[in-house]
């Protein structure tokens, strides 16, 4: 476990610790939460103090009926209701969880229950690591991304001084809890946005994935995520584990900075910020990856016609592939960020196939004027299809 | 790495997820870190972009120094002074440590550097366990209970809400560094608190520690832990060796409840409280220890000469074996509250010869009768001491 090393000269004792640490959590489906699924739920939660964290919306369309049907079954759990946008993302949100958990009584055993969108799961993951250094809790996401991206990984941040993200934690959950049904009551822009990320981990790694999407895009998003239901099953289904394959062997990002995962997240984050976030986290991804198509066509990677079959999922999933925001300048100053976070390297991620990707690695991978062009092309292409 | 699982009824998808973590960090005594051991500092804050975070009067005595000696190595690191005490350990200073930390522009690659007592490096801990989800951070513990204790572990924390480290982490640091040079100007009962911490290491699992420290004690506080020079070196690399013994297998306490470092450290918490902060941490270890010792006795645990000469070694280390505030009603609160965090048993740690210690798991383990008896016996011990 440990070694003993004498140095000479001044250092008389040195000994290296191993500080290991070793959980396991469960991303399940399950259909029907506050309906057949509900005993399930049960189990999950067992007889805990717990604290229901939960938006307004959330609260009002489910959570409600959520609480009473516990109440019901002989558990009564407090809902804290709070404000969960981007805006509110904050140290002060936390707090007011870590408050609330307080006056509830909740010590070490105790259990935070994230009802939300990933705002909401975020800012409950990281009350969850702080509270007694560390307690359980359960993460039920409401919206697309929240059920096969932000809830089911180990991330949760704040944004601080303008920063997004600049603070958070990585915290494994005890349970990501699945349910569909909340899908129907998303707005369709929401549902496009999910769409944005399920898009993400077809295309570096699950080519059928990526043909279910292209097949049934429009009916989806007509029928609010319900119709037709066996896609939508699949859908749900490969996506989590997709993104799970990518995010397992890395799930504390100390193992590599080359993360497939990181496909349409180089240029997005600026582009974000730039638009003071009217453009929402999925629409600045499927952005990121138009962008990133169209550079690998440039240089040689990736097939014309892959290129322009993809860029025609995008528009079937009613997301932007272009945005004016996007400029030579703000993808010069991504890359240069980039090279900061990722160990030195840009490892922009641009895909070879569907379903397969490589990585431009250094900056010189990717010449200004491939990015001119790219750009150009982007806008001849959104010319194209407005006309 | 997964499995998925496929259950009946509703649940369509389950999967398993492991999420494993792995570091290690060094615990170092480098003897003149602002003198011969200049060059082994600079080796290990490197050319990063730094944050040296301390006290008032650790900046006035060595940060000072510090920093010019740094600058003239060609490193200018900015130096944040803060109020650290058990009053304000803080939430909001852990956020002003983020906003410094974002205003000198640290990223993932930047390092906070604690240079203080227990609470600096506790607050450091927590800020570096937020900062872009978690960036590296050294200690330099300035007091000997962050020396051997506090400063060498995995956790940090703040009080929250009046609740004792109600919010905090376990997250390594990358480097503690261990000088005794900074020892003399500690005030002595600092340094008998830091004693308090030695021997409870040494009681549960280092005889010749305790041996040296009972030898030593009045020489070593008269002397601000300078004298005699050889005893010195071994007492902090003992202690140092068997703290991390204790903690090494259980740094996330999510291996076992029963953990030897535990000793003294039941009926504290509720004794410092109960004192408003006046009774300091080592001083409330030193009663609960005497206490579980006496207990010890009263059970045919412990020897009576055994217990009578560990107490001896607190007076010689200018600790109390006793304080008003331990009642028997304060010690039955103290079990129940230790009932819920040690996974439904008291675990009480007890001696049962100088190095050896055993627990005392059930509350039918140390009946009221056995409490009251012990109080009573150090009560009379007191006088004894007294006249």
């Amino acid at each position: 476990m440990s070694k003993v090393v004498n140095h000479e000269f001044t250092s008389s004792y040195a000994r290296c610790v191993q500080a290991r640490s070793q959980r396991s959590y469960s991303v399940q489906v399950i259909e029907g939460l506050c309906g057949q699924g509900f005993e399930r739920l049960l189990e999950v939660i067992g007889h805990r103090r717990a604290l229901l964290v939960t938006t307004p919306t959330v609260s009002k369309l489910y959570g409600n009926t959520l609480c009473r049907q516990l109440r019901h079954a002989g558990i009564d759990i407090p809902e804290l209701i709070l404000d969960c946008k981007e805006a509110t993302k904050t140290l002060e949100q936390v707090e007011h969880i870590c408050a609330e958990a307080y006056e509830q009584g909740l010590d070490r055993t105790g259990v935070l229950i994230a009802f939300g969108g990933g705002v909401c799961t975020d800012i409950v993951t990281v009350a969850a690591s702080w509270i007694r250094r560390g307690i359980h809790h359960i993460r039920i996401p409401t919206t697309l991304i929240g059920q096969i991206d932000a809830g089911i990984g180990i991330k949760g941040a704040v944004h601080f001084q303008g920063k997004k993200n600049y603070l958070g934690c990585f915290y494994p959950p005890q349970s990501a809890l699945i349910d569909p049904a909340f899908l129907p009551t998303l707005p369709g822009r929401y549902l496009s946005c999910g769409l944005a990320e399920i898009i993400k981990v077809a295309l570096v790694g699950d080519r059928e994935l990526f043909m279910l999407v292209e097949k049934h895009a429009n009916r989806l998003l007509d029928s609010g995520f319900t119709d037709p239901p066996q896609p939508v099953r699949a859908i749900l289904q490969r996506s989590i584990q997709a993104m799970l394959d990518q995010l397992e062997p890395n799930l504390y990002e100390d193992q590599t900075y080359k993360r497939l995962a990181d496909f349409g997240h180089t240029v997005s984050p600026l582009l974000e910020a730039a638009s003071g976030y009217e453009i929402a986290h999925g629409e600045a991804v499927a952005v990121d990856m138009a962008f990133s198509c169209v550079v690998a066509t440039f240089l040689g990677l990736l097939d014309r016609d892959c290129c322009q079959r993809i860029l025609a999922a995008f528009v079937d999933a009613r997301l932007p592939c272009f945005s004016p925001l996007l400029t030579e300048q703000l993808c010069l100053e991504a890359l240069q960020e980039t090279l900061r976070h990722r160990g030195g390297a840009i490892n922009l991620v641009v895909p070879t196939e569907i379903g397969q990707a490589t990585f431009l690695e250094q900056p010189d991978d990717l010449p200004p004027s491939v990015i001119r062009s790219a750009i150009q092309w982007l806008i001849d292409f959104l010319k194209s299809t407005q006309t």
